[in-house]
């Protein structure tokens, strides 16, 4: 049975087909967040302090942390900061500073930059994952040395120097690529945790099918652990919280056992436990009689993330601050 | 590729791998719903009438119309009330010269009354769906003929003369007789829509997996459609609307291709329209897109079924009178 382990400092997360869907925070990423990206420049981690903190208590096992920031103002005085290999590596290891100093949970250290990468696996403490390789061979050659020297699991996007191919089949065949380049430097199939790539719905009409065709191949064939991008399958649509908390329980369904993914959002949540709940991945459905008492309070005016929070401090969200949702 | 055909007066709806999920309007039913049986007892239809055309509006393409009223008073006075033999061939008669009256959809006649079941067969127009035959020796002897008699399509429900199986393995050899049964009657298999029984998952944690498992094999063994009363899943649960809709969008992932269920409830169908976008089975989009605008008016605090009602009316549910959600 395929178990990607995953550790903290004292916490281990274990990525498997018999485990409860594993959700890996996206919120601590500065990229397309220009708020946070210009409070990362002044040196204020006050945000991503509070997204490890929420992400967490809304149900979050493992933080993405990722490093992609463009410091406008420090570009300006001092051109090195215009190349993502002077700032990353830096700001990688004051992120990582940060959140393990907040909360306990296994990191994804998610950067383009192998700098950033290796100063990111130097930093946590435990048994992180790392993101990303793809089929790309530079990369390949880049990362997997990284993987193997730090004996940690890894994300393989199946996109390779030809692009995203937009045929499953391809993206299957990369990913097996993967696999057989990580087995040549020592590194188990059960270390890869493949992200099939998630399309658009709204631009590919079989994006859904295709992936919980990928996902089953990939777990049947390749044995191997998936993760994906899961909000990326409603850009651009109305109501998309509506297709994702479809799509996630699908893709569970279908054998995915992981998603980087807003864990702050009710639906998506609501969805992920119950779809736990139907694989028998909630022993006497504890976790969801425990998210239900969260749902109550939100119903009864508390934000998710606060109801969540109460819960978590053992007030299970009750009798709380009321306030409206947004 | 099967395709369950059944049809009103001027409409056809297929249930099958390829179609839209199939909603059959379960409300028609004063099984448990004492106010609407001492309607009926009195002949007042206007809840069986009000029903038809919310269901319909809200996205039932079939509506199941059920006769198992128990008429206490009339019992009182006239013992021949006592036996269902008696009240449920006029009943049925009736409900179904009301519904016709209101909406064309084609329907589903359900009873456990010879009697009622041929009254039906009589009364409809078009193609309707019989509901049900069962494993047990007497039923199928019973309803067969009927179904072959009438050229209808038949839910088969996957219990016999032992009662309702725990192991899956025996509920999928019911069908299999059931199917095999049908076809000694000259019935082909894609007019058997099996229900594999969805058991509560707070009393059997296998439940989601047993129905998921069973769907598969109905389908790529016997050839058949499927459908089931979705939301028997969550009985006793709280949040329990929470868990339909994560079961939906499994089993139809899994390859479930119709339900009886409340279409009343704008979360259940929000995630079965979405699935249905997720199957490839909503091209460009256009139901998602429509009912989005239904969710609109939702959000803005018009009931469900209000929306729903202005959408089919043209008004897309927006301007309408607002009131607040229960």
């Amino acid at each position: 049975m395929t178990r990607t382990v995953i550790e903290s400092k004292t916490k281990t997360v274990t990525i498997g087909f018999d485990e409860p869907f594993c959700v890996i925070g996206e919120r601590i990423n500065p990229t397309g967040r220009k708020k946070l990206a210009a409070e990362l420049e002044m040196g204020d981690f006050s945000t991503v302090e509070r997204d490890a903190l929420e992400q967490v208590a809304c149900g979050a096992t493992v933080l993405d942390v990722n490093s992609g920031a463009v410091f406008t103002n420090k570009m300006a005085e001092d051109p090195r900061y215009a190349d993502n290999n002077f700032v990353e590596p830096t700001l990688m290891k004051q992120l990582i500073e940060k959140v393990q100093a907040v909360v306990d949970v296994p990191l994804c250290i998610d950067s383009s930059v192998p700098g950033a990468l290796e100063n990111g696996l130097a930093m946590a403490e435990g048994r992180p994952l790392l993101n990303s390789v793809t089929g790309e061979e530079e990369r390949l050659e880049l990362v997997l040395p990284l993987v193997k020297k730090y004996n940690v699991p890894v994300v393989a996007i199946s996109n390779d120097d030809t692009g995203i191919s937009e045929d499953p089949d391809v993206r299957f065949a990369v990913a097996k690529k993967i696999v057989e380049r990580a087995a040549d430097f020592g590194i188990p199939a059960h270390d890869i945790v493949v992200d099939p790539l998630v399309m658009p719905i709204g631009a590919m009409a079989t994006a859904g099918h295709q992936v919980f065709t990928l996902v089953r191949r990939l777990r049947e064939e390749l044995g191997v652990n998936t993760t994906c991008g899961a909000s990326n399958i409603s850009f651009g649509l109305p109501h998309r919280h509506g297709v994702n908390a479809a799509f996630l329980p699908m893709a569970i369904g279908a054998g995915m056992t992981s998603a980087i993914m807003n864990p702050v959002r009710a639906v998506e949540m609501e969805a992920i436990r119950a779809a736990n709940l139907l694989m028998n991945h909630d022993p006497n459905g504890g976790a969801w009689i425990g998210f239900s008492r969260i749902l109550d309070a939100v119903e009864a005016g508390a934000s998710f993330a606060e109801a969540s929070q109460a819960a978590a401090e053992g007030g299970a969200g009750r009798g709380g601050r009321r306030r409206r949702r947004a």
